[in-house]
């Protein structure tokens, strides 16, 4: 069946299944759909996700919209390598951790919830390091009891394709990241010397 | 193995999992944290869950926390009655229904990003409002094709989880759910027919 991934080269959330698709060794085609220029919330790309957002991935005629729905999706539909590794305990708490970002984070800082909050820069960038940073102090926190090179352990699981990501758009925020979450700093650079987030990552795709 | 579940009453996300358990046929004990008297973002909470957020599942001496990954959790050990229904591509829609709630809607309208918009109710409403019209706006189109008596099909699944309990909290925020999302509503009100979705609605857990 046709694979064709419908993204932007620097949403996180593309990102987190670029290198879903990546560990896989699935190759979709690629289409590029623009967030800043509101291609997302117009026509076609609203009949392929009314909430306008990125990434969907088109399977033959279907269209599947929330990234971890798709990376649920591409785990049962290509169980290896697993995202999701150990027992239902552990996988419980990858989960969890892909939902620290996923839900708790990313949301509030989006494009447009930004749009909301403010025009001035200087205020869009203090709402979103504020969240990415109450966030990021949890998600440490969590990992503390289990985390190796990546966040679970020594093996990239889906918790690493939230947390990269996002660590990306805490750089662009103003975070340092380096300094004030050493541990995600880590991981961060420990998963950009894998060959899948390498493959996936935004500069990889820039216009 | 014994099971709590640390909730708030009011708590959309805490209602999703007590709909769950109910389900399931689980009775966990109950244990009552205080969201607006700020309990959840102290100890000993934040041990519970870093993330200062309700609900958190204890199962033995684990703490389970985010209403997503606690319901997978459910329904990997507590696979039946199932609430992902269907195959492969059937699931990737209901969790995606799911998360439309979970990361699209609920985030964006909780009390800790509310607190951080304005102190004045009204716009602390219009905010709150506003982003569970346009969420609301893309569920009801998603469903259009697959909706029964519930958002999918004629059988609960995890997606009514997320949806009802928004539902209420759109209410609450002076969206008048009967007019301007009667498919919605419908479920709303199928739901609350049930002996599961009755037993777990705020009233039931009211201080």
């Amino acid at each position: 069946m046709s694979m064709v991934l419908y993204h932007y080269w620097r949403s996180s959330s593309s990102w987190r299944v670029r290198w879903a698709l990546a560990l896989k060794g699935l190759q979709p085609e690629y289409f590029h759909v623009g967030l800043l220029d509101g291609q997302v919330d117009q026509e076609p790309h609203l009949s392929r996700n009314p909430m306008g957002f990125v990434p969907v991935l088109k399977i033959g005629e279907r269209y599947l919209v929330e990234s971890m729905a798709i990376i649920e999706w591409l785990e049962e539909t290509y169980p290896q390598p697993t995202l999701f590794p150990g027992d239902c305990f552990q996988r419980q708490k990858i989960r969890s951790l892909c939902e620290f970002i996923n839900a708790g984070i990313q949301p509030i800082q989006n494009l447009s919830v930004l749009d909301h909050v403010s025009e001035d820069p200087k205020k869009r960038k203090e709402w979103a390091s504020h969240f990415i940073r109450n966030g990021f102090k949890a998600y440490e926190k969590s990992i503390q009891a289990v985390a190796g090179k990546f966040s679970f352990g020594n093996q990239v699981t889906a918790a690493d394709l939230f947390l990269v990501p996002q660590c990306y758009n805490a750089m662009r925020f103003g975070v340092n990241l380096q300094k004030e979450f050493s541990m995600l700093y880590q991981i961060y650079e420990n998963s950009l010397q894998t060959s899948a987030c390498k493959a996936s990552e935004p500069n990889q795709f820039a216009p």
